[in-house]
């Protein structure tokens, strides 16, 4: 599990920690957990940038709640990207597993814009929380691009 | 969204709070979206129990990361019982709606004794993580008796 050990760098210092340690049953419940993982971040991160694009009326306790959960989210998929989870239900390509500083540089890259995101949306100023969310996207699609099929 | 309505005071005073407010695109996405946080939830709780049940060495930082996250994911999935979603891939019994605030009390029950078991595994004591753990299981388990086919 070299990968989960390059990734403890990035969650030790984090709210949601010891993920290194996780552990799970099957590599089918590994792929399934940061599936979802990833999908309940993104339901939280689609209604800020609902928000960022003028789409939905802007609300300041609304916009921080949800970028709070979208962050606290961010940390968790990558501890279940460990060996023996690259086949089955999943889009992960193999260079997630060739090329892991790579990757795990990608990861740390989204969750460092996400928190930026979670406190530009605390101080409730939408142009920054705006500039936040661009900031954010890119990282996520650069990520995609490279790593997801 | 009456059932949304009601959980409000539930969430309000929890550090996952907004969520009252919280709007899915398609029903088919609220119903993703509980299953998902509920699955996530449900990994991380499995590993306290691995520990309380003996199944797993303890190890003290780990159970308090791990419950601290169950408790979190514990907040997330109530939103998303709205109207319109209790069709589809879904075990929800109808009894959701038709008996809120029975469900409401449930669910409520659930995220106190997550709480409880997060506040538990703080403390690093192994007797009062079981007997935590037992007792947020109960919850578990009546809220699956009576709500989930």
């Amino acid at each position: 599990m070299k990968i989960i050990s390059a990734l403890v760098v990035a969650t030790a210092s984090l709210s949601f920690s010891g993920l290194a340690s996780a552990q799970f049953a099957k590599p089918e419940d590994a792929i399934k957990y940061r599936k979802n993982a990833l999908f309940v971040m993104q339901q939280h991160y689609a209604r800020v940038g609902a928000m960022a694009s003028g789409r939905a009326p802007f609300d300041a306790k609304l916009a921080a709640d949800n970028a709070a959960i979208a962050e606290s989210m961010s940390r968790l998929p990558w501890a279940a990207f460990g060996e023996g989870t690259d086949k089955g239900d999943t889009k992960a390509k193999p260079e997630i597993w060739k090329e892991q500083a790579k990757f795990k540089a990608a990861a740390d890259k989204m969750q460092a814009e996400m928190s930026k995101l979670a406190a530009a949306a605390k101080t409730g100023n939408l142009d920054n929380i705006k500039a936040s969310f661009q900031a954010t996207s890119a990282t996520c699609k650069a990520c995609h691009d490279d790593f997801r099929q």
